[in-house]
């Protein structure tokens, strides 16, 4: 089968997915019979180009890896903006793959909504869509008969949302545990080994796994949007990111964290979900652990889930949950699930 | 959509699936649109009913559960043998939970092999005709247009097989090892605690854990065949159980078990599968683990497997790994995999 694919959204994820859909062409035709032609790339930095017949993915990196604009480089319909693509594209998959804005949703959200109602799958990494507007986006992909994918949007490829909606399918889940957020398990790992919150805050940012403005991570916005993707998954509720009880980690402090371990335990902010009688809950808040436990060998930026079911007792997926590749991947296994 | 299923073998898993069915059934109604009736059970020991018009599920639980023979209790053609009952069932979905023979495969592999002739799909929880003919049989459902699950075959219900097939799809995996046998991990355990390995295997078939003759267990035989299962759908190979290099825990002694957790280290029987070039091999042996590791914290019955992947790293999913609910809930995903 091969797709004709529209990619909203050059960036890191983007260009990471673009490097293993070249690196494993042969093996993507071989084992799953599929193919990927991209008929359009938007993006607001490197421009926009929709050519039907096809944009070559390795040129499309080269372009972008040199600094240059795709609109030079590349014919077809050049200088639309992300609606109009959509609009103009043959694609049959959208992959969306821009910022994430949580109070808005926006642009990921119209991006979206405009091509799912075009009658195209979508796939999207982009939590901030998915955390505000699941019900309402599963709805349309439901009435236009296509798939709405997102498995990218909690703990990357390591595939999380994919257990719990296929993997654990028919379990009643009674609670969803996890640590989510890389960035902060990262920091906590470091301040136990002794540096200061700020230390170990700079630390992360040096090596790229904090931005400079970090809120979204030790405030924990990021890890609230991830549960509450879960969480209304698996409790098909409708919270939101703002409903989720939430505290970071700013406070913590060397002393706290020394004194945990001296206790046996470790300090972790996990983010929790739990369906309490008719109503639906979550926080994200640090929370001692103990260093004899599954969570308590998280360290660094490794994420981790556990579904609580009825008939399987306390199920874990535990890996990467972040980076360019790692989201590609998530990308291409929502792909190939269009094809099993 | 309803299906029509018949099941072959009624005991602790063909139970455990029906019981579950009962319990939710409106719930799977509801969310996944999913009607099961059963056309046909075939039990060596409790007889051999078809009846397109359905059989009740709860009647027939309890029918067995008084020790009654099916045939008795049941309107429609009875006493036939397993083959004959596939030939005569209208059914879309043949269920084949007999017990595992990892020698011949028999007799759950002319069952498989007949019910996919017949056009149907079928589940299956039976290592043995998984282990010994996986290539042969995708094969064969692959011809028919029908689809060939086993999710149970490994690690019961909690979700190692479709987190290969589905959760990593388009990942190359390098690597796979787990701890696939929760007997040996609970004899391991409470060795650690101090019992001797006959008393820790005593305790483990007082608890029903390990059979009167626990050789499948403690000589690895059923790992043996579960990282066979997961190393051909990995590698693409035609490994049998044979093939694997096998060492058991008999000679596992409580000073090595001592001396280990001394060096912080856990003695765990670990099964071990690599693409090595061309060539996969495979191995279940005893190995020292980290205590601080995801393998040194999975303990008593609990299983663990880790797939070492190109775009992701190290994935591991942990959960329990036998029982007739979670059994019954394998089965019931690869159903509703049927759906969804």
């Amino acid at each position: 089968m091969e797709f004709k694919l529209a990619l909203i959204g050059f960036g890191v994820v983007g260009r990471g997915f673009t490097d293993i859909l070249i690196r494993k062409r042969d093996y993507l035709q071989r084992k799953y019979g599929l193919k990927v032609k991209y008929v359009g790339i938007c993006d607001i930095r490197y421009g926009s180009v929709i050519n039907h017949a096809g944009i070559d993915q390795l040129r499309a990196l080269e372009v972008v890896k040199s600094g240059g604009n795709l609109e030079k480089y590349f014919d077809g319909i050049k200088g639309l903006n992300a609606i109009e693509f959509i609009e103009h594209s043959n694609a049959d998959v959208v992959v969306e793959a821009t910022w994430t804005n949580l109070e808005t949703g926006e642009p990921g959200l119209t991006h979206i909504k405009k091509a799912l109602n075009a009658g195209k799958h979508v796939i999207t990494t982009n939590k901030g869509p998915i955390a505000l507007a699941f019900k309402e986006l599963s709805s349309i992909a439901r009435s236009k008969n296509v798939k709405l994918l997102f498995s990218g949007t909690v703990m990357s490829g390591t595939p999380s949302i994919r257990t719990l909606i296929r993997g654990l399918a028919g379990c009643y889940v009674s609670e969803i545990a996890g640590i989510l957020n890389g960035t902060t398990n990262y920091i906590l790992t470091k301040m136990e080994e002794g540096l200061s919150f700020n230390d170990a805050l700079r630390d992360a940012q040096l090596r790229g796994y904090a931005e400079a403005e970090p809120s979204m991570d030790v405030d924990a916005w990021d890890p609230a949007a991830k549960i509450v993707i879960l969480a209304n998954i698996a409790f098909e509720s409708d919270l939101k990111p703002k409903d989720v009880i939430r505290e970071g980690i700013r406070n913590i402090t060397l002393d706290h964290i020394k004194d945990a371990f001296r206790r046996g335990k470790r300090v972790k902010l996990i983010a929790r979900a739990w369906s309490d009688g008719g109503s639906v809950k979550a926080k994200v808040t640090p929370e001692e652990v103990d260093i004899n436990s599954f969570f308590g060998q998280v360290k660094g930026t490794v994420n981790a889930v556990m579904y609580r079911t009825d008939s399987l007792g306390d199920v874990y997926v535990i890996g990467r949950g972040a980076g360019g590749e790692e989201a590609g991947q998530a990308i291409l296994a929502d792909l190939i699930e269009l094809v099993l």
